[in-house]
């Protein structure tokens, strides 16, 4: 039995998302035809869509569904920018998830955008005093402000709230890349947008929905140029056939999460949270030098990330797989590339400590049981990681 | 118990596909993460990637998996578009399915695209002596050609290769959807891109496999600017978590498909050409003034699209609808808004036969036993929609 603790790149399904697709799936009709199957197909993916809504504190009609978070982020930006035209600034954290990172950056190659990188702090923070001066050089040509609500490596959980105000000022538009904060913090985008917040990612996969269906959240009154056209549905936004399968599956997903967020004594959240302490206490038994990465405060509950000194991150990982325990170095999200974190980078960590970091991450099948393996397996994993570590440093090698 | 006759919008889902989908959604793990779960959810992945390249004709590497049919056009076409810049004409046939009408249309108001449109002969079939001009006037500022292998409203098959032909003399690529071809005809890569095709797109949802993936199938040679941007999954194409489930799902379908597609005398297609001839058959006997659309022989075999004279489409599918038929007017990618079909323009039919379309498709599931449902209900719901047609056209109404 494998230990997973790599809920930030993907969380299992939840059993009764699973039950509720494979019976959608059974269900005939394009929601798009005009007859009574078609109709049915609609009706069961506009309930989907509301129940999400709710999840997200949106109106239906702002959920725009997307084949993937990473789609979202797509759409958001893109959208943004092209419907900003001929405004060529876009103001965005050096940390962002790369969906954001390539997304501007070929904005740039392509479109002339003028890309500016707002810095961190060391936990990860954007620097809200940097970000405002940004601002105020020329506000007038920025098509955008784009910011993640938790970062996806570190877990920090951003000023999403004091950006949107500082970009509302001058009307520029926000959009927030949620996909790492939605289950395991609040995201009510009804707050966001009365600070400014335009549109917003989710994706279902973090949430224990399926993979392949998130949503871009839009505000009614934003306007954005579509990345996939085609037959004009929802809203014109994003074409193709609406999959009302994995919408079905997404709303039993996000009616948990709503339940769950709201429940007393903090719910999932503190049970994570409370998961994750053992897990850093336990690192730091095992190895005092390892830093934990992020704000040791405010950061998401089922996220802990460390850099281990002299050690590589990728040996701790393949030697914990090899004892059964799923981890990660970073992002799940760069195609199985390892490279050193920009992440860390934009924290301003020199390339060994990115090198030595390790990302775990707890989720709703997280349980006391999994930390403990983690922990009996860790002290091992480490003293050998170690061991090559060392042997990697011996001069002439 | 519905009759489903519109299989053309969506196909019931076989349901193997579904078991396949089930089972595939309990695996935990990105295949991006490299741990054993992740490279467990990979191979799984790129298993299924490969029987459904083997049903395409292309090699694995060639296969990009989409969110929809409608995100592969999108990606084709403005991959190709922006890779070849600075040319700037587009050649498309008047025809095609609105993720390419309007993927075109968004190019030419947004990055300065040139649209030609390529004439159709009144049996949709594109000219291909117009196209064979419109090449010679300036090859060297075409960025490329796009053509549907089968037309999805009315069903005539297109000359494919002699299109992909003249354009290969100019070295200029070729997008082919074949999304309704797809299932229904043999839709074979290697062949298609011996004769120049670069690019083909098509559905998983419409040969019994889930909505929500697609595949663009992308010649090795061929160079496409990404449409959305991040983790540089599947060769930088197509960012986004990879959709396992999906994907095995879709290999279910695809491989089925290529058993009845390959099988003796005929198989699948000989079996739907037969329902459709008897579809055919029957209207003439009901309304002798309707006319066929598309090319009578050269079309797909689970395809009878029919101009009623003097009635509307729409009433006779409300009206079919009420006696438990399901069909269509045209295509069910419109987002269920009416509008006289600009096929049908295209092929330069009236306003007036344009409103009398309505389109029947067969699949994998009907039988003789629909067949005969529809021709049953027929002649009903006939007389009453000529009846309200002829109410309408009541002077001074």
């Amino acid at each position: 039995m494998v230990v997973y603790l790599d809920h930030a790149a993907t969380t299992p399904m939840l059993p009764a998302a699973i039950a509720a697709y494979a019976e959608a799936m059974g269900v005939v009709g394009n929601p798009a035809s005009v007859h009574s199957q078609g109709q049915n197909a609609k009706r069961m993916l506009e309930e989907s869509r509301e129940i999400v809504a709710a999840s997200l504190g949106c109106d239906p009609i702002e959920v725009v569904f997307t084949g993937s978070g990473t789609e979202a982020i797509n759409l958001g930006i893109k959208g943004l920018y092209w419907a900003r035209a001929p405004r060529r600034r876009i103001l965005v954290p050096g940390g962002e998830h790369h969906a954001t990172l390539d997304t501007v950056e070929w904005l740039a190659e392509h479109d002339g955008a003028v890309i500016e990188w707002i810095p961190l702090d060391d936990q990860g923070r954007v620097d809200l005093a940097a970000l405002k001066a940004a601002i105020a050089r020329d506000p007038f040509d920025i098509a955008l402000v784009s910011v993640i609500m938790a970062n996806n490596e570190v877990g920090t959980i951003e000023p999403v709230a004091e950006v949107a105000a500082l970009a509302a000022v001058h009307g520029i538009p926000v959009h927030v890349d949620a996909v790492a904060a939605y289950g395991y913090i609040p995201v009510d985008f009804r707050t966001l947008a009365a600070a400014g917040v335009s549109a917003l990612s989710v994706s279902a996969h973090k949430v224990g929905g399926p993979v392949g269906i998130g949503a871009l959240v839009l505000g009614r009154a934003t306007t954005v140029e579509p990345l996939i056209h085609g037959g004009g549905q929802q809203r014109k936004v994003r074409s193709g056939t609406q999959d009302v399968a994995a919408a079905v599956s997404f709303a039993v997903a996000a009616s948990a999460l709503s339940a769950e967020l709201s429940a007393a004594a903090g719910g999932e959240t503190a049970r994570l949270a409370a998961l994750r302490d053992r897990v850093i206490a336990g690192v730091a038994r095992v190895a005092p030098d390892a830093v934990l990465n992020g704000d040791p405060i405010i950061r998401l509950p089922g996220n802990a990330h460390f850099s281990f000194a002299g050690c590589e991150g990728d040996s701790l990982l393949f030697l914990l797989d090899a004892a059964g325990v799923s981890v990660s170095t970073g992002s799940a999200c760069q195609a199985g590339v390892p490279e050193p974190s920009h992440v860390l980078r934009a924290m301003g960590r020199n390339e060994i400590e990115s090198r030595g970091a390790l990302r775990i991450t707890l989720g709703h099948t997280s349980t006391d049981a999994d930390v403990d393996a983690l922990l009996a397996a860790l002290p091992a994993a480490h003293a050998q990681a170690l061991r090559a570590g060392m042997a990697d440093r011996v001069p002439g090698r």
